[in-house]
């Protein structure tokens, strides 16, 4: 769990960000992250008597790319409800297999949206997929401390047969190093830049290119010596496209 | 989860009371039952602007039988800590695997305590087991609220394989008829006034007594017709053993 980063993002209540730091601490999930937290609240949380160790060793950031900078694998929470969710969505038990493995040996952050609209578009972009916990149909948003606690929970169970690291085969999937979500950003300015200046992108669609862009390339499985590679290419590119 | 009865004992705090009733909801559990609630709590989560269904259809008892009367499995959660624990205790993932069997056709009773104290060592003897959320050694201790939600959610997972229904066996455990607590409450009743009568137990051993006696006659397994058949065993030796 030690390469677990829990990202709260634009947390309202002190309450329920001390909540999710007590759940972190009880699953041993130690590093929590809170973006753009209204400021109140979170001095509240942070000063609380009593606050976990989890809370008080926080780390605040002020977008969501600067606090998943150093991760390789981002996963959005969801209740889904009204809004059309644009990236794949797998359920928890699902989710938490595939977040174990890659904690192996990549940080992996998890995020929550606040209490009352959980995460937007423009957050989930950043997600290379979303999970959802199978609530009932007629009360499907679940309270902050609650999500994080069954997230947790979910995550900290010890997998049964770990089939890559049991063959002791360093070429399986487990062992493979993913880029950091840096890398992929920066590979997504110097994409958007080329399309731009390519004319492909015009200046009035920039940010919906923007948010497409982003969640198409966190699809794709980035290894790191590929990401270092594109990203190499794609700056080539855009500044050969302004030369011209 | 129509069968289950969460079952929340000398709760304080209504807000986590509040929390507990929203989980579940999230959870499809409806059905919450408020055993010596603090008062000013209760009347203050039930009455509660946005005070879900869930809450507002709580019962109210004033012990921890007559919650469990009519349930034919008591499981009480604990998180250990310095206390001995005299009952079997199980992981929450098997826990969860027993309890869906049994909800299959009985009611069953997932008790939990205060925020402070859990549950006394009195209501665990009417358990037949406890569950334990595997949390860290160091933090064991989990939010009232958070800890229903992690049950919930694993006891709402749907069982893969289902051996029992899916080989169509109306004789398999899971067909059977379990007595219902307040008939076991009865032997155990029953029971105690026959060994006191008997001299076995002395007036002044009482009360230690009678939790051995209950916690024991609850690790049995109680099927509906034996368990009629030994209260009116037992009832007959109580009152055969005052006539001597």
């Amino acid at each position: 769990m030690d390469n677990l980063r829990v990202v709260l993002v634009a947390t309202r209540n002190p309450l329920n960000m001390g909540a999710a730091a007590r759940a972190m601490s009880n699953f041993g999930a130690l590093h929590l992250r809170a973006v753009k937290p209204y400021e109140r609240a979170y001095r509240e949380a942070v000063s609380a008597v009593g606050a976990s160790a989890v809370m008080k060793a926080a780390e605040e950031f002020a977008t969501v790319p600067e606090a998943v900078a150093d991760c390789a694998l981002v996963v959005g929470t969801t209740a889904v409800g009204n809004r059309d969710v644009r990236q794949p969505l797998l359920g928890l038990q699902e989710a938490a297999h595939l977040i174990r493995q890659r904690m192996h040996n990549s940080r992996v952050a998890l995020l929550f949206g606040s209490e009352k609209r959980g995460l937007s578009n423009d957050d989930m972009s950043y997600c290379h997929w979303l999970l959802q916990i199978p609530t009932r149909e007629e009360h499907r948003s679940m309270n902050l401390g609650q999500a994080t606690a069954v997230c947790l929970y979910e995550l900290s169970k010890s997998e049964i047969g770990k089939p890559n690291l049991e063959n002791g085969n360093p070429n399986a999937t487990d062992e493979k190093h993913f880029a950091k979500m840096e890398t992929v950003e920066r590979i997504t300015e110097a994409w958007l830049e080329a399309l731009q200046r390519s004319g492909y992108v015009g200046a009035r669609s920039r940010s919906t290119s923007e948010e497409k862009l982003r969640r198409m390339l966190r699809r794709f499985t980035w290894e790191e010596a590929d990401a270092e590679v594109v990203l190499g290419m794609m700056k080539k590119i855009a500044a050969k496209l302004t030369k011209k």
